[in-house]
């Protein structure tokens, strides 16, 4: 029985020796490599944050104590001491750990979300609330240095400053990377604070005093003293969190335990808020992660332990997109692009490796990306901003306001729309068709296909006084469903018997589609199967095709409250067409983790299961003066 | 004919001379005052920026240079300068000019936001398309240090001082407040800068030198230089931006012409990104505005030039809130309130005077306000977040993620929600009830009258496991409407005759609704009046009442797409309630500035035109087999 497996709370922590703590890192490394080996998962920043979590966990009381993680894909090793190593071979499997923190798995878990920049605001009102209800409790936020790029991070620095008061512990995880390397003139100045001499020369007095055994020595424990003291430049000039009003110390070694619980213990002792900055390596300790030049195996897939190897991917949805970026910025000069901290999982790094001054990487900077999109259309050129289907969310306000009130033409591209799955319910891309619904004069396409994916994206790049979007979802696109003829802007896939079904088919849905028509068409029933290409706004031709038919059925991979179809709905109603509509879409909650196939089939959104309903529905006979719900 | 009238652009403003220019400023601000007068508007901060907006349109050459105003509404002396001086007696008037920048209005105008802290994203696209394309243009952002305390510029800034070679100008308008006093550690921070010891003898020694005259001595001028050669420290310190990465010149008297146009000359020359930061005083010039102590005038409504007299306003929507507010947090210590530089007009405050210490002011944040209540309720209080509407769109990610996944009891209130008219698109509220159907778990209230209010705010906080929302209008609330019945969660309003219509009133259109009962009751139809209060989750109640009508009509002061009515149709569907359902609502489109009645009865949302409507439909013979379209 290892360490690990006798650490049933963070308490035991304390309990440990030296040689049993680097034991313990050691084990927790060695389980977090062969965990992610065979499904994938956030490997490299775990790796990064070993001996942060134990100091972390030594120096504080939690769940007593709260520790924030921003974002929660460096939870991992917090997961394994609070009581989850046992379960931590089911990670990321339906019904087993989630990959980011739970409530519903344990007390020690906070914040849920995996949208970035979130953990200083919710760490800001929870120690203010402890301040009201006069309870001594810490509040410790490990904060990534890319996170801190996100306004909502400095909004809540702004506010934390303001009182010096609260009990609060700002860690920053400064690997110098959150996805890709941190941009920006934040960047730069942690860069500035890791590269000053004083740091330099601390680490060689530290090393020559205590030769090359990894700890602290007095120099060390002098500065860090500081802290009391005020911390003013303890060990580094740090002019930008100073000149807001926050406590500094830094940068520490974030792999030296030691001497991080030192500089917790001291910002402990402070009793205001404190930032503590420590220094770590993406993928520390395993050879593989080092080496590995994209990104330190932020995320991989899943990977030989022993070469490092992933297993092939297969093309996905990302690579189509990438590769017709390439033609277009070939063709056009006019065409930029823009990426929030994700160069490469959406893959604008071949855009970028021909047009390296075409090509923005903002930062976790939403906002930022949708706001400067216009600046640049308005300046003559067209921004294609691509980011996860999720994440646009953030800029809602900034697509609606500065986008499409001042119809400037750039395009949205929405990687990982619909369900995703294995990353919980925040990584879902299920939002977009819906609350983009009310934007006056955007236009959504869903491609149904990678023909479709390259045809819309060239559509969507034409049109330069409105925003577009064009969503797609995670992994390789379904084959290509060919058109047999073309209503409007409409793609007719099937035509077959009667005109009894209508079946709009949105984006991957398109193929379900043609697969539930199979089956309606084995029961007899004429069928007619569309993909409307572009589903905002409602194509003219899809009302007058529904007024044809006897039902009107919508399948879309997104809410199916105020989606596609319930816009479509609404349409019908406007305009006379009272033909019974069946709407299929996923359900109006949050969806726990789980593959993307599984969460298709319990939402019911496979064809097996859209046609079984149907087939019910119709047997009971469906007429003009019997509308048919909508699954919900 | 004075110096205003014979400016017909920009480049007149180079002709003129000091004392024709001082004489142009004075007539420039009884030219504010007495349009205002009338009127109301946003005064305060235009008399603030006057020598700052003739500086930098004598610097600048716009509109080849790109002038943009964070946010628009300091820009009124910049409309009086591009040629609207003759117009500009029809500011905020239906057809007249627009309080904001325009670009329909003037080829000057860029940013028609009002929306705070956007002009530096917009600024660095500008900038970057400039750039690429070859451009010899600079571009000039005005920002109020208010704005600076929204994340979007923390992003911006983050992401321009990344470039040295772009030619932005950045013009801190640093008055110390936005709305209110300006909070937080940037405050602090630009209150340092201006009490500077260096800054404070360079004023003496300008002033002794100059004996009295507003201008510019050799000191300021050689301090100036400094910008040439780097600019750092060239006045005072000044670590948070150059921290950044970014240059820096300041702090300047913005009301010193001279002195801002030497800053400003010297920014331009040295052809990278500066921070010009001008100190300003909300109201200068006007003794009633600089007395005024809530907030200088910020935006008054009609007054009396002489005394500065507002007119009496009558009791609004957000006095009832405010009161019931101070009893609420009276009776429960766990309520406490948020506001995002808002506290005076949301009416926050009075509670704040009472309970300063369960009161948080974030600034002009509103995704940090929404995670903080997040936070707050996680550690057991009962958060109240009030908001303008149409600001809530800034956290909508922040809602739907940190607090209504993570199943928090947080309220916000939506003051100004539905159509508010004078301030043009940007500030209508006509979003909310159709963006927030999305999320999963989230109520909505939409009061009809001030007893509503009342009572719906109180039944709101009592919601500790999910967020709830308040919304109401600008202005006055109409008379009570009596409920003569409850059906389910409903209020019956009117009980009339034969269920041939079923009218849902949404909000403060339950007393229109009433009207149009009369309307049609008068024709001999049979009525039905129900407010919802609660108009998410819908209410199985209403889906029965559907049943039992001919016809279904919802009237909501929201956007018609995806709104109440849009989701009570799409639920009648999915119950197989096949009523013909009619929806009015607000019209897809962005909406120009005039009065909120003049909107209301152009998009036809007045009992006259909506019972008229439905009198012609109803003539023409409504029956389950017959769909009536909806309003668009």
């Amino acid at each position: 029985m290892g360490q690990l497996d006798r650490i049933s709370g963070p308490r035991d922590l304390r309990d440990l020796d030296d040689a049993e703590l680097d034991e313990l890192a050691s084990e927790i490394r060695d389980r977090l490599v062969t965990t992610c080996s065979p499904r994938g998962g956030h490997l490299g920043p775990n790796l990064g944050v070993v001996e942060l979590t134990l100091a972390i966990h030594r120096v504080f009381d939690s769940p007593h104590d709260r520790v924030l993680f921003d974002t929660g894909h460096q939870a991992y090793v917090h997961k394994m001491v609070t009581g989850r190593a046992g379960r931590f071979d089911t990670l990321r499997t339906e019904g087993g750990l989630s990959g980011y923190p739970s409530q519903a798995e344990s007390e020690h878990d906070i914040v849920e979300n995996s949208h970035a920049s979130t953990a200083l605001s919710y760490a800001d009102g929870l120690a203010k609330a402890y301040a009201i209800r006069g309870e001594d409790r810490y509040v410790v936020a490990v904060v990534g240095d890319g996170a801190l790029t996100g306004g909502m991070s400095w909004e809540a620095l702004n506010n934390i400053a303001a009182d010096d008061t609260r009990k609060l512990v700002i860690v920053v995880n400064d690997n110098g990377r959150s996805y890709t390397p941190t941009v920006g003139g934040l960047a730069k100045h942690l860069a500035t604070l890791r590269t000053s001499p004083r740091y330099e020369q601390l680490l060689d007095l530290v090393k020559r005093r205590l030769n090359g055994v990894r700890g602290v020595g007095p120099a060390v424990y002098d500065a860090l003293h500081a802290v009391k003291k005020g911390m003013k430049d303890a060990l580094a000039p740090q002019g930008l969190f100073e000149d807001l009003g926050l406590k500094y110390v830094g940068p520490i070694d974030g792999h030296d335990r030691e001497a991080v619980e030192q500089a917790l213990t001291q910002a402990r002792r402070f009793g205001g808020p404190v930032i503590v900055h420590a220094m770590t390596r993406k993928g520390f300790g395993y050879d593989a992660a080092e080496r590995h030049e994209a990104d330190q195996f932020h995320s991989p897939g899943p990977f030989n332990v022993e070469t490092g190897e992933e297993s092939p991917k297969g093309r996905i949805w990302t690579d189509v997109f990438a590769d017709e970026m390439v033609e277009l910025g070939r063709e056009r000069e006019d065409v930029v692009a823009i990426t929030a901290a994700m160069l490469h999982p959406v893959g604008l790094h071949k855009f970028a490796a021909q047009h390296p001054e075409r090509t923005f990487d903002v930062g976790i900077a939403e906002q930022h990306a949708a706001t400067s999109a216009a600046g640049l259309a308005l300046g003559g050129l067209h921004p294609v901003v691509a980011v996860y289907a999720t994440f646009l969310n953030r800029a809602f306000d900034q697509v609606l306001m500065d986008v499409a009130l001042h119809r400037c033409g750039v395009t949205f591209v929405l990687d990982r729309a619909g369900v995703t799955g294995d990353d919980g319910a925040s990584h879902n891309g299920m939002w977009d068709m819906s609350v983009l619904q009310v934007v006056p004069g955007l236009r959504i396409a869903a491609p149904r296909d990678a023909t479709r994916l390259r045809e819309e994206l060239r559509e969507a790049v034409q049109v330069d006084d409105a925003p577009t979007v064009v969503r797609f979802p995670k992994g390789p696109p379904n084959d290509d469903v060919p058109a047999i003829d073309r209503v409007g802007g409409c793609d007719v896939l099937v035509r077959r018997g009667a005109k009894d079904v209508l079946v709009v088919g949105v984006g991957s849905m398109a193929a379900t589609s043609v697969e539930v028509a199979e089956r309606l068409g084995d029961q007899g029933l004429g069928v007619t199967v569309v993909d409307p290409r572009w589903v905002k706004p409602v194509d003219p031709a899809l009302v007058d095709l529904a007024r044809e038919h006897r039902l009107v059925v919508c399948v879309e991979d997104n809410g199916v409250v105020g989606g596609v179809g319930s816009v479509l709905l609404q349409t019908l109603n406007e305009q006379g067409v009272t033909t019974p509509v069946r709407l299929f879409g996923i359900p109006q909650r949050f969806l726990e983790h789980a593959k993307r196939a599984a969460i298709l089939e319990q939402t019911g959104l496979t064809a097996q299961s859209i046609a079984r309903s149907l087939i019910e529905q119709l047997a009971e006979g469906v007429d003009r003066s019997t509308r048919v719900g909508s699954s919900k």
